[in-house]
C-alpha cells in the first residue's frame, strides 16, 4: 500500500481510519476449542508485535476475563473481560463444544447482537457461526462453519446460503471459516484484508505456514 | 493395524507396549511461542481424547506445574509440573523466544539430557531443535528448526546435517520440525506412526486440516 496507506481506509474498521487504536479481540469461553481460538491468535499477534507501525493490536477476552478451560482441557487466561475490553474492530468467535450451551444462553446471544451493534467486522471460526446463527446475524448471508456441523447451521437458520466447500466466506461485514485449523486461514486473509497482502505474506512467512499434511 | 494391533508395537514406545499408560508431554516455559505448543496440543489431545481406545494421553508441563507466559503474551497453564509428571513416552520440544536464554542454562540442559535417557522419543518444534543441539542430542544426525535459526542450528553443533527444505525431519527416536505452524504437520506424522495413518487421517478430519493459505 506504500506512502498511500493512510488515504487507504479498509473496510471493516472505525471511520477514524488507521491509527494505533484500532483493536481485535478474539472470545474465549469454557469449552472453546483451542486452536479454534489460538490459530487465530498466532497469526494477528504476530502481525501486531512484529508490525506495530500497522497500528493494531490484538487480545483474548472472556465475560469475567478470567481464565478459561478449553475443550480439550488447556486452560488460557484471557487479557480482559467484557466490561474491561477496548473498543473492539474485530470480533473472532471461536467454536467449540462449548458453542452448544451459547446457542440457547440469552445473556451471551444479546451480548453477540451488541457487539454486531458496534464492532464493524464480525468473524468466526468453526461452530462459532453456530452462535451468530442462533443471534440472527447470518440471515440471508452465505457462512460457513465445521463440516460436521453444517446442517445444524442450516437448522438454525434456514435462510443462510450455506458453502460446504469454502474454508472461510467473507461477505464484507460477517466472515466465518470452516472447521478449527481453518481458523489460520481465515486470519491470515484478515491480514490481508487489513493491511495489504504484502504483510500477509510477512506474517506467513513469520509463522513459516507452507503446510504439508504428511496422511 | 486391525485385530494385530496389540502385536505391532510402534517404534518410540516403552517396551511394555501398547497399553492405557502411554503419555506425550509438551513442555511449557516462559516465552514458549504459542502455535508451536497448542499445534502439537490440538492434534495430540484430539487423538488422545477421541480415540482413548489407542491408550495414549497428552497433558503439558512446565518446570514448576505453574502457568507460563507465552512469546505473543498468552498466558496458559500446565497439567503437570517436573517433579509430578507422569513417565514419558514422547516428549514435544516447542520452540519460541524463550528458548534463547535455556541455551546456557545448565539445569535446562541437564533436565533436556535426562529426558533423552528416559524418553524414548525426543521431538522438537522451531527453534526447540537449537535446545536440543546445545544438549548435544542432534550430534551427527539430520534435523531442522525455524527458518532464521538454520545457521544459528549448524552453529551451535557443526556435526549436524541440517535438512533446511524438510517440514520436518524423522531421524528414528527424534524428530525435528521447522517453524511454528510445522508443529502441526509433525504431530499428525506422531499420530501416523504410533496409531496408523487412517488414525491420523481420522485426526486431519476431525481439526478439518485442509489448510488453503490465501496468500
Amino acid at each position: 500500500m506504500g506512502s498511500n496507506a493512510e488515504d487507504d481506509t479498509p473496510a471493516g474498521t472505525h471511520e477514524n481510519g488507521p491509527g494505533p487504536d484500532r483493536h481485535i479481540g478474539i472470545l474465549l469461553f469454557e469449552g472453546v476449542e483451542e486452536l479454534d481460538a489460538i490459530g487465530p491468535w498466532e497469526v494477528l499477534s504476530h502481525w501486531t508485535q512484529v508490525f506495530p507501525q500497522d497500528g493494531w493490536s490484538v487480545s483474548c477476552l472472556s465475560r469475567s476475563g478470567g481464565p478459561v478451560t478449553c475443550a480439550k482441557g488447556l486452560v488460557v487466561h484471557a487479557h480482559h473481560g467484557f466490561d474491561d475490553a477496548p473498543p473492539l474492530d474485530v470480533l473472532v468467535h471461536p467454536g467449540g463444544e462449548g458453542t452448544r450451551p451459547q446457542l440457547d444462553d440469552e445473556a451471551h446471544l444479546a451480548w453477540v447482537r451488541r457487539m454486531r451493534d458496534e464492532v464493524p467486522l464480525m468473524t468466526s471460526v468453526c461452530t462459532g457461526s453456530l452462535v451468530y446463527a442462533a443471534a440472527g446475524l447470518l440471515r440471508d448471508r452465505p457462512a460457513t462453519t465445521y463440516h460436521a456441523a453444517l446442517g445444524l447451521l442450516a437448522e438454525l437458520d434456514p435462510s443462510i446460503d450455506v458453502r460446504p466447500d469454502d474454508r472461510f466466506v467473507d461477505d464484507g461485514d460477517v466472515v466465518t471459516s470452516s472447521g478449527v485449523s481453518a481458523g489460520i486461514d481465515m486470519a491470515l486473509h484478515l491480514v490481508d484484508r487489513l493491511a495489504g497482502t504484502a504483510r500477509a505474506q510477512d506474517v506467513r512467512r513469520g509463522i513459516q505456514y507452507d503446510p504439508d499434511p504428511p496422511v
